[in-house]
């Protein structure tokens, strides 16, 4: 295998064009045959083979900049990068990370996760470049999806006044993770699809040479608009009046035309666009099938494209999308608003039932936020389905635009707290930090899926401002569903165990891991109350002046920022009612970023264990009693 | 006048054009008397004066919806919908807000302050409108530099893809409070002022028409482009591929052209962009000729444009704009980074000094922080300066882009704490809550102007990651500066008054106002200890240990929301270290919105006096102590 002989981009450069067609062909097995077995982002990975061989094979990384967008199509950058040999680790704790991580390599010079960060981070490497008097390539690598997020227009805006040299390479393979929406898809497909455009272009440019020779006043007309025709005919004009030069399209998967194209741009001065039309998941067929399923993929086999999947009761996300439906064929007030997230937000079965009540904006988390706002104002009940570590996109425009104009905008916030092998970019653990300051904001977590149903209820019900629910990204419990769902009041908790050594506050999933510390405890004798702390604002007033009086022992165990978080807003309302003397003790996620694994493991790393609880209950505990306790 | 009988948008429609045109005198003529007492936004009200009037003419507010982008610009909107008696109470505590206010009046829809809204606002209420099977127009106004910023492009992009009807109209003043930046802006101007395409584009107009006449392949040629050709030739091609009908340009003081493009795209199905070309200032000499000065002024003269100005010490946004200056001279790591707000963040001298070291990137607040992070990694020190409020718009960038890279970005927050008249939109009092549980985060804010600058040399020397100092928008106290920046060691506070009955943690001005309380208390025998807790991430540890050995009573006095800031931490820290029995209570902004007023009122609304604290420290007192200290 060719593969074999590439430790680093410099094994690259004796290689003849066929040999990197070979070497295409040697990845994609590779790769193919490893994700099969960890899982990964297979198609967006197939889809840019032939595109970073060619930058590796012509650029001089780490010297050149290669920044890739997201970063989750890297894999094959890692591979020619020296990574081969750790594809088993892929994803899993301690193993390699699913994106650009600067730890692993010199070659890694970026790290994102989120969309559209490519552009402005290109900038900025140019722009230090030239203030250090510097003549490396910046190249970034996105796709079409991505270039529709507010910030990768921004930085177009910025880039094309600059002008800086610097090559963006519009991987556009007519999707981000879900078909992409927007103006700048049409624009996009038109540039593609368009034949007749792409001969009529060649036709024109040859037409235009000999125009000087034809006289009369309409040539001299013409003449005069050579320059905007040539301009709009040599296409990209999008990207032109941005100020780029524009190249292309060129078929990424044609290695001839992608070194052509790059040799091409490396003397031009400015920045320049080059159009690369790839296909995801091209090479495997049940990935060219259905790319949007193989964005990311679980475990599968090679031959049938069989995914492997886990069994258990439905995912929370799913819980939510069919609530969502039930309670919108009552109230056709509610509107499902998403950010090019309706798969993972468990929004496609809703959008096939109300095709006009589900908007997908693309990626546009500050659009959908502030849209929101204005569907509430007219009347509406948008549910504003968002991810929450995209939430954070839009902080604000929930400040600014929800919750100051107290509009009625449902956030329903999935992958809240740890989301396992996407790590550290994409873990959902300040959204309680980030939303509780803000006025008026009302925010949930339910300790089941029956719970999530209930809370769905409860928002739709609510006309008092913004409301939101917070759910994790893994499997319901299996529970029991109730036949009606019933609002729950607001700012009430529920004690789910009794006990009178200590009492724990716990939100989510923290409940089973309370359940479980009870378990460990009770074999010592010690009886560890446990309350659903269901509203993390409004907090149970009562219940807390309750369990003051009381003077038991108080933990708050949140899989969530330990700074700002439940556990705050507790020790927040005591010291507001100089209430002193308790112990509150918070188990929530410590002051870092916590990398890929399972979120088992990501827990354990954390302290957000059964163990980890109980030794904090006996360690407060007087020491008298604990020996009380033990007999 | 013609003005004292409008008392709503119906008034207006019996007028005749040149009655209109009238009636704009005397708006600019209230305007120009008014402001010149209560200060405000002049320079913007002046420039849409007819835009406005044409809208209430030919549309009917509130069915039709008027959203005005920022806001800022819609006196003339307040005067003609029954406001103008209460101009002499504007941006005054319980007077007329300087933006849209929606408890004001029927009339005012959609409440911004921040840019860039106004697009997705209007989505949003058409897409409503449409839903609920309305047939109200929706009109957005919308400047050239709002235009730029990431979430307008999310919009724009988006609603060229729904085609839903509606009307922005381009306000474009060739400036946003700054001259803008961005490619956007040299297109608008190519637009704009270029006559040649202009005569041109009627006179191919006609060309075209004629052409089916002309034989040969190269009339066939052309014949095939015609659209295409034409496409381009009727200008305002960016819009029209983003999906808008566009219109325009339009002379924006010329009443019987806007009144005419106004009712031509009344008949228009999808969106429409009329592009309208203002003067801001329009009508009075001094703010035509410097409408950045005159963006938003303090009052003046009218006659000579004299603006009346308080004395006092440098204001905090000066003295940082000269010690970065200072800093650059030593170090050429040093970039400064401007989201359009060259002039409010103090860096005109520092553009001027090294004008290849601002980078003014626009109303693109995502974009700065991300750009700022990669200029770190590559070796720079960027200073990204920006108002508190405006850095919400960047909240996901500085988790993701700059702290989890661990990026040396320097953040200079001015604005932050509460900041007069432009009231609740604009408050800079959640920067902590949201910055503080961000890994990897240094966050300072200074006693004086002395040690802002002491700040800004320890951020300069830490290499370590990202580090902010937060600075509030009123002068510093005139102290002596010190000959050379010195840094300070990190995470340290510094006792600034001696006092064994309790002590006060208090940043920024709000030490001030704790010697205002010690002083009062003093007078009641009762020693207030005050401690510049100037760090607020991290916190000085080895002081909140001797102070919970000491047992005194805490108050932790800060200007920004007492959920998650400075007191939340020292609530945290005592609860991690298993320290109960302390009385820790917190004074801050409360969980509401604050409205406009002066900075003095604000605070009294809320609660950050000296009476307060004081009477805080006598209430925590032991009585039996309070009696004694009494004698």
């Amino acid at each position: 295998m060719l593969l074999d002989n590439v430790n680093g981009p410099q094994d690259l450069k004796a290689f003849t064009v066929p040999e990197l067609e070979q070497l295409a062909g040697e990845i994609r097995e590779f790769l193919i045959r490893n994700l099969s077995v960890t899982g990964g982002h297979l198609a967006p990975n197939l889809g840019v083979v032939e595109l970073t061989l060619a930058l590796h094979y012509l650029f001089n990384s780490p010297q050149d900049k290669f920044i890739f967008d997201v970063g989750h199509q890297s894999y094959v950058h890692k591979i020619l990068t020296g990574r081969m040999d750790r594809f088993s680790t892929l994803r899993k704790y301690k193993g390699l990370c699913g994106f650009v991580k600067r730890a692993e390599s010199e070659h890694d010079v970026w790290e994102a996760g989120h969309s559209s960060t490519s552009l402005s981070a290109a900038m900025g490497m140019a722009l230090a470049r030239d203030l250090k008097g510097e003549t490396n390539k910046v190249v970034a690598v996105i796709g079409d999806g991505a270039l529709t997020g507010g910030m990768a227009l921004e930085a177009l805006n910025h880039i094309g006044h600059e002008k800086k040299n610097l090559i963006v390479i519009l991987n556009d393979n007519e999707m981000s993770i879900a078909p992409n929406v927007g103006a700048l898809h049409s624009y996009l497909g038109k540039i593609r699809t368009d034949r007749h455009y792409q001969k009529a272009k060649e036709e024109v440019q040859s037409t235009l040479n000999r125009i000087p020779a034809i006289g009369g006043k309409l040539a001299k007309t013409i003449e005069r608009f050579k320059d905007s025709l040539k301009y709009l005919l040599v296409s990209g004009i999008l990207f032109e009046q941005f100020g780029f030069h524009y190249f292309g399209p060129v078929d990424g998967h044609d290695l001839n035309q992608l070194l052509e194209v790059l040799q091409q741009v490396e003397s031009v001065q400015g920045p320049v666009l080059i159009h690369v039309v790839t296909v995801k998941g091209k090479g495997y067929l049940p990935a060219e099938a259905d790319s949007h399923k193989w964005h990311g993929i679980t475990p599968y086999k090679i031959e049938s494209g069989q995914v492997l999947k886990a069994v258990g009761p439905p995912m929370y996300t799913e819980v939510f999308g069919d609530a969502l439906i039930e309670l919108a064929e009552l109230d056709d007030r509610i509107i499902a608003v998403t950010p090019a997230m309706p798969g993972g937000s468990g929004l496609l079965k809703f959008a096939e039932r109300f095709p006009g009540r589900m908007i997908d904006v693309g990626i546009a988390e500050q659009h959908a936020a502030t849209m929101s706002a204005a569907l509430a104002l007219e009347g509406m009940k948008p549910v504003f389905a968002v991810y929450s570590t995209f939430l954070q996109r839009a902080y604000d425009q929930v400040v600014h635009d929800i919750c100051r104009h107290q509009a009625n905008v449902i956030f329903a916030i999935d992958r809240a707290g740890f989301v396992g092998p996407d790590g550290e970019t994409h873990q959902g653990v300040y959204d309680i930090a980030f939303l509780r300051h803000i006025p008026n904001m009302v925010l949930m977590m339910p300790k089941d899926e029956n719970e999530l149903r209930n809370m769905l209820k409860t928002a739709v019900d609510y006309n008092e401002g913004p409301i939101a629910v917070r759910y994790p990204r893994i499997n319901g419990l299996g529970v029991d569903i109730d036949p009606v769902m019933t609002p729950i009041p607001i700012g009430t908790w529920e004690t789910v165990r009794e006990g009178d050594s200590a009492v724990v506050l716990a939100i989510g999933p923290m409940l089973q891991t309370a359940e479980e510390a009870a378990e460990l405890l009770r074999r010592e004798g010690i009886k560890l109350r446990i309350v659903n702390a269901r509203f993390i604002k409004p907090l149970d007033e009562a219940m807390l002046l309750r369990l003051a009086e009381e003077g038991l022992n108080i933990f708050v165990m949140e899989e969530g920022s330990e700074m700002g978080g439940l556990g705050s807003a507790v020790l927040e309302f005591y010291s507001l009612h100089s209430i002193t003397g308790l112990k509150v003790k918070i188990i929530g996620v410590p002051d870092l970023f916590i990398e890929h694994g399972t979120i088992k493991e990501q827990r354990q790393e954390t302290g957000l264990t059964a163990e980890k609880l109980a030794a904090e209950v006996i360690g407060a505990l007087p020491k008298r009693k604990r020996a009380t306790n033990q007999h």
